[in-house]
C-alpha cells in the first residue's frame, strides 16, 4: 500500500522565517523520517490565478526551490518539482472536472472567500481545487500534509477519486488522506502579529547581513528604559528568539530581560546572532543556488523527469479507463 | 496573415443524414476551396462531460472519423484529429482560464441551459467553453465555422485572446473570427421534425441495405390512397428527397406525386435508391475504415502528429510569455 506523502508549495516569493519554522522545517524533518519518496511540488500553475508577471513567477519559483534545498531537503531521496513542468496534471484535471459536481465546487472556501468580489474572480480561481485534486491523484499520494484551510481540497480529491473508482469498478486512484499537524508553530512578525507576507511584517533570513540586521532592529518593542527589568513573554524579540534558541540560550536571555540593565538593542543583537548562526549554512547554500541557476535547474529537472514518468504512467491508465486509449 | 479554418466535431456517434447534408458535406466542400490547411478535431474530451462509457466513446470517435473520410475529406491536405490525442489543449485551457472572468463564464449558454438542474452539472460542463477557447487558440485558427449556438464560444476565445495579447503587449494569439452560414440546410427526420439524435428520427445512411430500406419505409406519410394525387411539399419523403436529388429527378418525382396513381411506397423506394446511389462510395468506404481500424488509426495519427508539433510550438511561446519557461 502506498505511503507516499505529497505536499504543494505556494510559489509566492522567498519563504520567510514564519514559513520556515512553521512549515518547511517540519516538512523536511518529516521527509527524513519517511519510508517512501516524498513529493514536493512548487505550485507555479496555481500562481497564475493571481500573479500575471512572468519574471516574478520565475524568480519566485527559483527562490522557493533554493530555500527548500538550502534547508536540507534531500532530493536524492525525494522529489522537488515545478508543477508546470509536468503539465500532464492539467489533462487529468479536465478528466476529474467531468466527475466533480459544479455545486460542490462552488462551495469551495477558496472561491467563496472571493465571491463578494466576483468581478475580480477568474475561472482559474474557481477551478483551482480541481487542479489541486489532479496534483494529488496523479502521483498516487496516500498522505497530504495540509493546514486546516486546505483540508477541503483533500476532501474534494477523495470524493472525486471515489466517484471514478466506483463508476468504473476499479481502483484507478489511491484515496488520499489529509494529515494535519496538531500544533503548528505560530511565528510572530516584527509587529507582533502572525508573521505573514500580507502584513509585510516578515523576516527574510536570506537577506544580506546588513539588511537582515536592519530588519531585526525594526522589531517593535516597548519603551521600557534600558535599566529597568523587562517582561520577556510580551516582547516580540524574545518570542521570536525562543522559537529558535536552545533551552539554555533562551533561559539566559530570559534572565537578562528580568534582571534589568539589558536593553532591546542588546536583545535584538542576540536574535540577529542566533539567526546568523542557525542559518549560516542555509544562507550560503541559498546564495549558491541562486548564483548557479544551471545547477538549480539540473537538480529540479532530475525530479521533474521522475515525476513525468510517473505522471505518464498514471495518465495511460486513466485514459484507458475513460476511453481515450 | 493566417487564414486557417478550424472546426470542432461532436463525437456523439455515427453522424446521420441531417449532419451530413447540413454540416459535414458543406464543411468538406469548404475545405476543397480553402487555400490553407483546415483543422477538424473530434471533440472527444468534451464528450466526457456527458458520456462516461469508455467503449462507446471509442466507437463514436472511430465512427465520426470514418464518416468524414468516407465523405471525401482530403487528409493529405487537411487535418482530422482526436482532441484527446493532443492533450496540450488542457494545459492551454488552464492558462486561459486564469484570464477569463468567472462571471462571464457563468453566462455561457451551455451552462445556463442546464442551470435549472445544477445537481446534474459537473465542473467540466461549466469550464467547457474554456477548453473550447484552447481548441481554437492553440492552432492559431483565423476562422471558425459555427452554428449560431456556438457563436458565443468564439466570442469567448476572442475575448480571452485579446486580454492576454493586451496584458503582455504581444500578439500571442490570433484573434479568431466566427463564420456562420446564412442558410444551413434543415433536414426533416422521419417524423417531419428536424432530424436529430435526440428525437430519434434520424436516418443513418451507413446502415446495412435492408435496415436502411426499413428505416426509409418508416418515414411518416399521410393516408392518401395510392390512386389520388398527392401534395409533394407536405410529404416528408419528398422533402428529404429534394435535398439530394438532381433538379430533373426531383421534378420527375414531383410530377408523379401530382399525377396520382403513385403511392408512398413507390416514393420511399425512389428515396431509398437515391440514397443508395448517392452514398454508394461513402457507404463502402465507411465500412472499409471500420473494418480496418489499423488503417484508420494510421490516418488519424498522421494528422495528430502534425497537430502535436503545432501545439507544442504554440505552447512553448505561451509558456515563455507567462513565465513557465
Amino acid at each position: 500500500m502506498s505511503k507516499r506523502i505529497l505536499t504543494g508549495i505556494q510559489s509566492s516569493g522567498t519563504p520567510h522565517l514564519g514559513n520556515i519554522l512553521g512549515a518547511i522545517g517540519p516538512a523536511i524533518e518529516m521527509s527524513e523520517r519517511a519510508t517512501e519518496k516524498c513529493f514536493y511540488f512548487i505550485a507555479d500553475m496555481h500562481s497564475l490565478t493571481s500573479l500575471k508577471d512572468a519574471q516574478t513567477r520565475i524568480d519566485n519559483t527559483y527562490s522557493v526551490a533554493a530555500t527548500w534545498l538550502a534547508l536540507g531537503l534531500d532530493i536524492e531521496k525525494h522529489l522537488l518539482y515545478r508543477q508546470s513542468k509536468i503539465p500532464q496534471v492539467s489533462e487529468l484535471s479536465w478528466y476529474l472536472g467531468c466527475f466533480m459536481p459544479f455545486s460542490r465546487l462552488s462551495l469551495a472556501h477558496s472561491f467563496k472567500d472571493k465571491s463578494d468580489n466576483l468581478e475580480d474572480v477568474n475561472a482559474g480561481l474557481f477551478t483551482y481545487p480541481v487542479l489541486m485534486c489532479a496534483d494529488i491523484l496523479l502521483y498516487d499520494a496516500a498522505f497530504v500534509p495540509v493546514g486546516k484551510d486546505q483540508l477541503q481540497h483533500v476532501e474534494f480529491a477523495r470524493d472525486v477519486a471515489r466517484r471514478i473508482n466506483s463508476h468504473y469498478k476499479k481502483e484507478v486512484f489511491v484515496i488520499p488522506e489529509s494529515k494535519t499537524s496538531e500544533d503548528v508553530m505560530i511565528v510572530p512578525g516584527i509587529d507582533g502579529r502572525k508573521m505573514s507576507k500580507s502584513y509585510n511584517n516578515f523576516i527574510n533570513i536570506f537577506l544580506p547581513e546588513k539588511k537582515l540586521k536592519k530588519r531585526i532592529n525594526s522589531i517593535v518593542t516597548s519603551s521600557t528604559p534600558v535599566e529597568e527589568p523587562k517582561d520577556p513573554d510580551t516582547c516580540n524579540v524574545f518570542n521570536i528568539y525562543k522559537l529558535m534558541g536552545a533551552a539554555e540560550q533562551t533561559e539566559a536571555l530570559r534572565a537578562n530581560y528580568l534582571a534589568g540593565g539589558f536593553g532591546y538593542g542588546a536583545a535584538k543583537k542576540e536574535l540577529f546572532e542566533l539567526v546568523m548562526d542557525r542559518y549560516a549554512k542555509p544562507r550560503a547554500e541559498y546564495d549558491k543556488y541562486l548564483n548557479d541557476l544551471t545547477e538549480l535547474e539540473r537538480l529540479l529537472q532530475k525530479s521533474e523527469q521522475q515525476a513525468t514518468e510517473l505522471a505518464d504512467r498514471k495518465l495511460l491508465e486513466v485514459r484507458e479507463v475513460l476511453g481515450f486509449k
